[in-house]
């Protein structure tokens, strides 16, 4: 991207771009903050940091709700302006118009109720305790309802829509029925017969323990080879693994179990494909939404490029399994075939965040549709449970009757009020599915170079196609752009039967 | 503190309690990017953490010069209060006295004029570059007579005793005079004499290295022991140790040198000080002005409390002796009577950071009369190193000429345009040594005590004569409440007396 102004000094234009210059600093403050109670923060700092993060985010919503804006938004429509302005006012208005879209009042309701209802949560989790969830999550719900309602009449589009768009912007829910009722059709074979042949293969389990240091260095090395910049990120240790901090400061978390080394380094790899899009988005106009990462589909896109379709793919395996031989000491569970099998075991599960690439689309389609009828008030809270249980019985013949733990309760997304974002995982695995046979199409040697450790084929496409573009295009251009058609589950599917039923 | 209102919900006074917690929230986030950036930042994100402290800088300012505060405060006056709220009143009025003293353009022109001076001297003062710093100290210089020149018109005080005054409240260049005038009279005949003893006694040096690890270990054991709570707190690393963070989560840092165990042992019983102050502000109304630490002369006695009345006391060597061998492995240095020695170690040096607690005073000295001269217009910039030349031969006996590097390009105080603070450093000292002659004198088995490690006697007497007053009194009050008189040389004089003569 070029920074290069059309427009005078004291433009309209200009004054939005300076104000949300102002806002990315904000921001920045905001997010070392949150980092810093994910990652290092003592247990009774946490209502000063509470309300020190909530004054930040009152002042983020004044400026980006000040009357001005609009006026200036409106007067910039007319100024000369470049391709890439015109694309950073359209990033502007779409983020002023879903800021104004809901009154304070309510976004100070949603906020107390969000507030309780997550707080309850965590103790009623484990406590299987879904009638008390419900006693909270009522009120969330009538709220999410009121901002669907308010943010359909603000951009136009139907209630769950609305919601939708906030994540991931162009996205309807006649799309998601077109590419998720696609899936319906063929995944719950492609996941029998996965399975059946899996069957037939022996696994060996690797024998820790696994020290936490050993772990570390391991993850960094990977990290490096990943070309992770440790000059403007860092790795540290946090309960629930994120990439957070600032495009110019990029914070990777993880966590260590000293009895399985997998689930850190695989989610290292996860995040570090977000972090190596935050690294590179442009740096021309850093600051500016249309530099900002495109969606949350698309960033998705980035962590399943990196962990299923590099980090899982035979010959990534093959270069990485002497790596943890040396990490941990030789032992026959880290033959290259062995850990592939081990990081490719499709198995039905409760869990959507332990759940493999194959049976995770069935989390998130069950997910998508209840949340849709709640929002669309088809369903009510209480009838969430018969409707779990009814679609993991159907898709991945698990019974969950009674087991709201590891059911409906399992999730932070409803608790915290977000629905619409489910899909986004998803999404972004078809895309991760959909750059990568593209990549492949143009570099018949990319399993030999992965193999070697050059992963460079990989990340100069996403680099360019990718990371550089930012927020310039609506996404189904990007996609275009990048792979000359629109999003296509095929390459998903095709991707799956080449991993799962070669 | 007890936080009982008398004011009504809508009177100015509640008013402004709500616009000084806000800024406490804000200044909460501030502390904590801040401190990152000394501890966890890497090198690339530096640019993009300036402008954001840079956006929260101008915000707190903004907020601070709100032309609205003024009409409060005086609206405040005529209202009904309580005494705590009286003085919260007489310290919010200090702190947008001294906001609104300085129009925007001359904190603007001083951000950057001391932006580029202190950017340039980290080059040049390992250059010994004097006539090169010259070039820029003379702006900031202006800029700091001019910064006088306003404080003092708006706080009714000569130039240098207005800088003095936004560190330390109530102290004047003529109480000054009283207390480093005697000090002069005094301090060369016993730093002399302590030598002269020292040079009979044979001292062991350890014999290193001292693992890093081993080290933080040791730090956080006597941490713990200094009741350092590290639920509200913790200890890492940074190039320039320091105490930062919030009272309610306090980040001290430290440095590891393997060569050398002392330096950051002792500087983190330093920083600990600092840090149990900070902990134990009162509660009730953190936030407002009234419950933030007294000032810096004040914070400087409680790190000094911790590191020089207690830490190197004799009683608490003793107690530490077998943690260090423990920490590292016996070997004859660590006998008690020879740490001891060590830690008291009296010898003139070139730099004050590095200066033993009899010598300090010198280098703050030297310090406090060319800097109150430079800014009454006595001394130009290019007679500082004479004066500093002469000073130094004259109380330590060291020939400084031409060594800039290690002379007056040695603290980041005056290229920062910080004229006022040095002197804090030496009060801190004196007001330590006062605590320490009343808690004394209230425990004859004080020293006892300290050697089987229980330092409860000096910890309740702080928090309850230093900590929990926080700033509800002037100065000079809660020194004459805490130990039945005014601040009082004679108490730091006993203390070097009994330390290194007899």
């Amino acid at each position: 991207m070029n920074a290069k102004h059309s427009s005078p000094e004291n433009s309209a234009y200009r004054e939005l771009e300076r104000t949300y210059l102002r806002l990315h600093r904000f921001e920045h403050a905001r997010a070392i903050v949150w980092w810093d109670q994910a990652s290092n923060m003592p247990a009774k700092g946490n209502a000063a940091r509470g309300a020190a993060l909530a004054e930040l985010a009152a002042l983020l919503h004044r400026m980006r709700t000040d009357p001005e804006l609009g006026a200036r938004i409106a007067a910039a429509e007319h100024e000369p302006l470049t391709e890439l302005e015109r694309a950073n006012l359209r990033e502007i208005r779409r983020d002023w118009r879903l800021a104004t879209a809901l009154p304070e009042a309510l976004v100070e309701r949603r906020e107390l109720a969000v507030s309780r209802c997550e707080h309850a949560w965590r103790s009623q989790r484990p406590a299987n305790d879904w009638q008390g969830f419900l006693g909270n999550f009522r009120e969330v719900l009538a709220i999410a309802r009121e901002q669907a309602e308010r943010l359909s009449q603000a951009v136009g589009l139907a209630r769950y829509d609305a919601l939708l768009d906030q994540y991931e912007p162009g996205m309807t829910s006649a799309e998601l029925e077109r590419i998720f009722g696609g899936l319906k059709g063929w995944l719950p074979d492609l996941i029998s017969r996965a399975r059946e042949r899996q069957s037939r293969e022996p696994v060996l389990q690797p024998v820790g323990p696994f020290p936490v240091e050993a772990q570390r260095a391991l993850c960094e090395r990977v990290m490096r080879q990943l070309a992770f910049d440790f000059d403007a990120g860092r790795l540290d240790v946090s309960a629930h693994p994120f990439c957070g901090g600032v495009p110019e400061d990029v914070r990777v978390t993880t966590r260590f179990d000293t009895g399985d080394f997998l689930p850190s380094l695989m989610g290292t790899i996860h995040e570090t494909g977000h972090a190596r899009y935050e690294q590179n988005l442009p740096r021309a106009i850093l600051g500016q939404p249309v530099a900002l990462a495109r969606s949350m589909a698309i960033h998705e896109s980035q962590s399943l490029s990196f962990e299923m379709q590099l980090g899982r793919r035979q010959a990534f395996v093959r270069w990485l399994a002497p790596l943890v031989a040396e990490a941990f000491g030789a032992q026959p569970a880290f033959e290259p075939d062995n850990l592939y099998r081990l990081v490719t075991r499709v198995e039905p599960g409760f869990i959507r965040v332990d759940a493999d690439e194959a049976t995770y689309p069935a989390h998130v389609i069950l997910r998508w549709e209840i949340e849709r009828a709640l929002i669309e008030g088809e369903l009510e809270a209480e009838d969430i449970p018969a409707a779990w249980d009814e679609r993991m019985a159907l898709w991945l013949g698990l019974d969950t009757r009674g087991n709201y733990t590891d059911g409906p309760l399992q999730d932070v997304h409803w608790p915290e009020g977000l629905f619409g974002y489910f899909p986004c995982y998803s999404l972004g695995a078809m895309y991760a599915a959909q750059w990568f046979e593209t990549i492949r199409a143009a570099h018949p040697d990319f399993d030999q170079r992965v193999e070697a450790g050059d992963f460079s084929p990989a990340f100069d496409w996403l680099r360019e196609h990718v990371w550089l573009q930012a927020s310039r295009w609506p996404t189904a251009d990007l996609v275009r752009r990048a792979t000359g058609r629109a999003l296509d589950p095929g390459s998903f599917r095709a991707h799956l039967e080449a991993r799962y039923l070669v």
